[in-house]
């Protein structure tokens, strides 16, 4: 049966999050009865990442099986113009049987974005966090060049959240300024629960002077999310891309 | 009295523009309102020119008196404090009392900003036009760039204006794509109702080889509005920036 890879924005701010829940509108749900109204099929939606309540994508990464082909172009089309304005599908291509969004992703990007002036614009409203205070970047921006390489992340991570190992590779951990943009860049093998938004707490923290950059490699050694910042709010986060290694378009003979 | 010069952002989307109309939601009295519940005075906020329901601003500018001086940075934070988030003030500055935010406008910039591929990314709505259609842009730039100087603008102006004359000086009439993204910007000594809206409408289609770009050169003659493109949708239009010559500021003893 044919497999679709799509590359899926949304503006998440209206949705409790990617995955299907009882009574709430979440973007896995609304994807799938989309489709369902295109399609006639009742097809699940499998992400490479399930992204948290208001928590936004700019390339979140999903694949679904329909019983029988349709043209990606037409597909595409068809289903961007049932959802809603919040979501769209940026890319859709037909894959290989064997294609897994969530276990063949090698590496993902996750951007946090911070406004950082006395009066946020109108425009940017829901869309960033917004600090008004003054924050020391220089050392924030130490404290997240710390944060790279191969880790246990338990500080990091929601109390909640049940996993076999906490231990994950951060390849990029940068913060970068522009005017009163401040974006937080970070790549990895894998995120744990809320693992960004408490980098970012924390990070903050050091932005007030209230802690030492160095602080963060305490905070790993003690593996005890206590001691760690507060996680930032949902608006200011973005689920950036997808990386998978190798390829994933069924050899040729593609057609539809 | 003190007056108070205000350069002010606002998203359009959920107002009816600027005027106070009876029963729908402005900017002008939710101005009036945040200004009320802060200083207890009932003052009028005075525009350098009125946006059209849904119209965006990234400067629009208005001055309003109070019968007691404020402390301006205050002021600004207390007002922005009770306002909507889609609208803020970015500057409050007091001015000489003969200043007036309308009378002394020389010169006034617009953008009308356009997505033009083929799906609208989700953080977009409502703040851009969508066009998915391919345009020939630079159709369309040839025919921004005729359109600088001195004409008589009446094939461009809503039928209903009344004015005394319809001659107006346009400094810059430019369009520029980036990628998708295509920006009409024009600065003019005044602007007739709609009219950047039409220009855009006739632009569109000349993009669709629908309209020589000499065009407008026609219609500019024909001094008729039947003649020229549709009213291009609110969504795309702001009020960018409004030039005042000469200080306006109060000479020193400011203080407050």
């Amino acid at each position: 049966m044919p497999k679709y890879k799509a590359v899926i924005q949304y503006a998440g701010g209206g949705y409790a999050g990617w995955q299907i829940q009882p009574g709430r509108p979440t973007v896995q749900e609304t994807l799938r009865e989309a489709l369902h109204r295109v399609s006639r099929e009742d097809a699940c939606w499998i992400a490479a990442g399930r992204t948290d309540s208001g928590v936004h994508a700019l390339g979140q990464t999903a694949h679904f099986i329909l019983s029988r082909p349709f043209p990606v172009e037409r597909l595409i089309r068809s289903i961007n113009g049932v959802l809603p304005a919040d979501i769209r599908l940026q890319k859709l291509i037909r894959v290989r049987d064997s294609f897994h969004a969530q276990k063949e992703a090698r590496r993902k990007r996750y951007e946090y974005r911070i406004y950082n002036g006395p009066f946020l614009p109108p425009f940017l409203n829901g869309y960033v966090e917004h600090v008004s205070r003054d924050l020391d970047v220089e050392a924030m921006q130490l404290g997240a060049r710390l944060l790279r390489g191969t880790w246990d992340f338990s500080a990091f991570a929601a109390s909640s959240g049940t996993v076999l190992t906490r231990v994950r590779t951060l390849s990029l951990s940068n913060l970068s300024r522009k005017g009163p943009h401040l974006t937080y860049a970070v790549e990895a093998d894998g995120f744990l629960q809320h693992m960004v938004r408490n980098i970012v707490g924390t990070l903050l923290q050091i932005g007030d002077g209230r802690r030492d950059p160095v602080d963060v490699l305490r905070l790993l050694a003690s593996r005890n999310r206590r001691n760690a910042g507060p996680t930032a709010a949902a608006r200011g986060l973005y689920l950036v891309k997808v990386y998978y290694s190798g390829p994933h378009l069924r050899r040729r003979r593609l057609g539809r």
